[in-house]
């Protein structure tokens, strides 16, 4: 048995600056492309080389915001600029897998925004296609990438925590309910499971691993989507994660883990650069640590994307801190999610 | 939609002294005993007269050791005391009912600790006995007679928080594991289910009230009692409770509340005096109040007696904060995960 640390490592961290640098594209402009190219433009080298949209006008106002050099208004043709290294497929995420499948036909490397398919047949879908063409793709899972989650891993991984028995973590985001918007959407891949509960079932799963169980419960909302969802995973050794998202409320998003040696807290938001608390068993011993760089929210997106540079540099086709694996199981455990609330698309 | 309060309000605290005075007796001295009647006679005008065990010279020690007058050699002799108003039953829970009638039929109103029985059909059978002599039963759920459960229920019931759509609250505890050891012991009623979860239990139970359905999913101890369980307890309108609890990890002890127009958290460990902080949906306003009397951890058993007191005084036989029907619906939950997770006595 470990004592509690003294002190916490310093957290393995890529800097943002100086290693290889990618010609992104970016496909589909919307909120959390503007937030992505505003990451990687302000936080790290990473250059956006060009923007398509369907609707042209679209595009050239996002380049011309983002000062991005090309705005393309088509998806074909974006995939096929020869000065594109990397796509980007930030469009909601019942295109991702025929816009992910049209990068990597291109020959393009892809960062697929959360969640990577409506599913896990999806998802093998575009893993095997990524493999076949020899391109590296990945699930734009951020908060894997942050300084907190790098730390959390190492200190995992060092066995400071024991053995993790019991993982607890929550997204839920309260939506006014409107009938034709995306959240509420069947055909869209609305519902909180796949929009929200995506993060929550990932720290889940990354800490750990593939559940042997998933027992989920839930009411769906007046649409047919999941609006309120709880979840408790279990991995074969009985060590259980409970999960719970919803349309209905805000809530903490605040993830824990209950370690045999040690206990952690990341404050909320967890999905976002912050901090956390790792504490002995019954808490008379803590350690704070706390993200002191600039990035902030959203700007926390730079990280993933400077590590797709380096897998890719390196010649990986996935990113072992995140591999398609994991997204593909991620989304097995919503597949089940979804038939046990009555929600089968 | 109510504006997210400027001010927490004062919470209607019971006063611990100057009120109706019972004359307690005290069966089985225990840990739990003794926590009692130190609290009882530091903070409150309460006086514990008789102590009663099965072995007189345990009585006797525990008599000379916090000022009790009488020391009885059998439950018997003490429940036949004319000096005793009211009985605290602080044995295992395996003992509680059979204790609990003999009190009962001896004219006296009874205190029982937590869990009120070994099921739901145990408590049924005490509930019906008291009703039928006229005396006055409670549960030892100290938690709800905290000045911060005051306060919460205050919170609810003017509406502060919205709609409750989601309780999380947990009890974990990690016992080194002895096959001999009551917690382990099927024959009394072990595992974290009746000695730990009934907290978080009957604090879901409390914001939400009776659940429609209870969703359990967890692994036995090598003894076979419920080693560590998750459950989802879900109501009519489909909010859900997530609690957890365990013999294997110590977990946070804490319980939050997502409501439609505000949150509340309760800080570790919720279970003793603390403090809670009441926020708006996404964090941005934030209300904190913390528990400013002398009271701390076990201290806080003093406030169930004095309600206990004053309820008797006038002329109820169950308390309406936490009315017997609340301790049977719990047990009903903690039954249904039991049969659940495959642990049936």
């Amino acid at each position: 048995m470990s004592a509690f640390p003294s002190a916490l490592p310093e957290p393995d961290i890529t800097p943002l600056r100086g290693g290889p640098v990618l010609r992104w594209g970016v496909l589909a402009p919307g909120r959390i492309a503007g937030a992505f190219v505003w990451a990687l433009h302000q936080h790290t080298d990473q250059r956006v080389h060009a923007v398509a949209s369907r609707e042209p006008e679209r595009a050239r106002s996002f380049a011309a915001t983002y000062g991005i050099a090309r705005a393309h208004g088509s998806y074909e043709q974006l995939v096929a600029d020869p000065d594109i290294d990397i796509v980007y497929v930030a469009s909601p995420h019942s295109g991702h897998k025929a816009q992910a499948l049209l990068a990597i036909a291109a020959g393009k490397h892809v960062l697929v925004e959360k969640p990577f398919a409506l599913n896990a047949a999806e998802a093998r879908e575009i893993a095997q296609a990524a493999r076949a063409a020899g391109v590296f793709a990945m699930e734009a899972m951020w908060t894997r990438f942050l300084p907190q989650t790098v730390l959390i891993d190492r200190l995992l991984r060092d066995g400071v925590l024991g053995d993790p028995r019991l993982v607890v973590a929550d997204f839920g985001v309260r939506f006014d309910f409107e009938p034709e918007g995306r959240i509420f959407s069947p055909a869209l891949g609305g519902g909180a499971l796949l929009d929200l509960a995506v993060y929550p079932l990932w720290f889940a799963h990354f800490v750990l691993g593939t559940p042997a169980r998933v027992l989920a419960t839930g009411v769906l909302a007046k649409t047919g989507v999941d609006g309120q969802t709880a979840l408790v995973l279990t991995t074969d050794s009985g060590a259980q994660a409970l999960v719970h998202t919803s349309l209905f409320v805000d809530t903490p998003n605040e993830a824990a883990i209950s370690g045999t040696l040690a206990r952690l807290q990341v404050e909320s938001r967890f999905i976002a650069p912050g901090g956390f608390t790792l504490s002995s068993p019954t808490g008379e011993k803590r350690l704070r640590w706390s993200d002191s760089s600039a990035l902030s929210g959203s700007g926390g997106l730079a990280y993933q994307a400077t590590a797709a540079a380096r897998h890719i540099a390196e010649g990986l086709t996935e990113s072992p801190l995140h591999p398609l694996a994991r997204s593909i199981a991620v989304l097995e455990t919503i597949d089940a999610a979804r038939r046990q609330v009555g929600y089968v698309p």
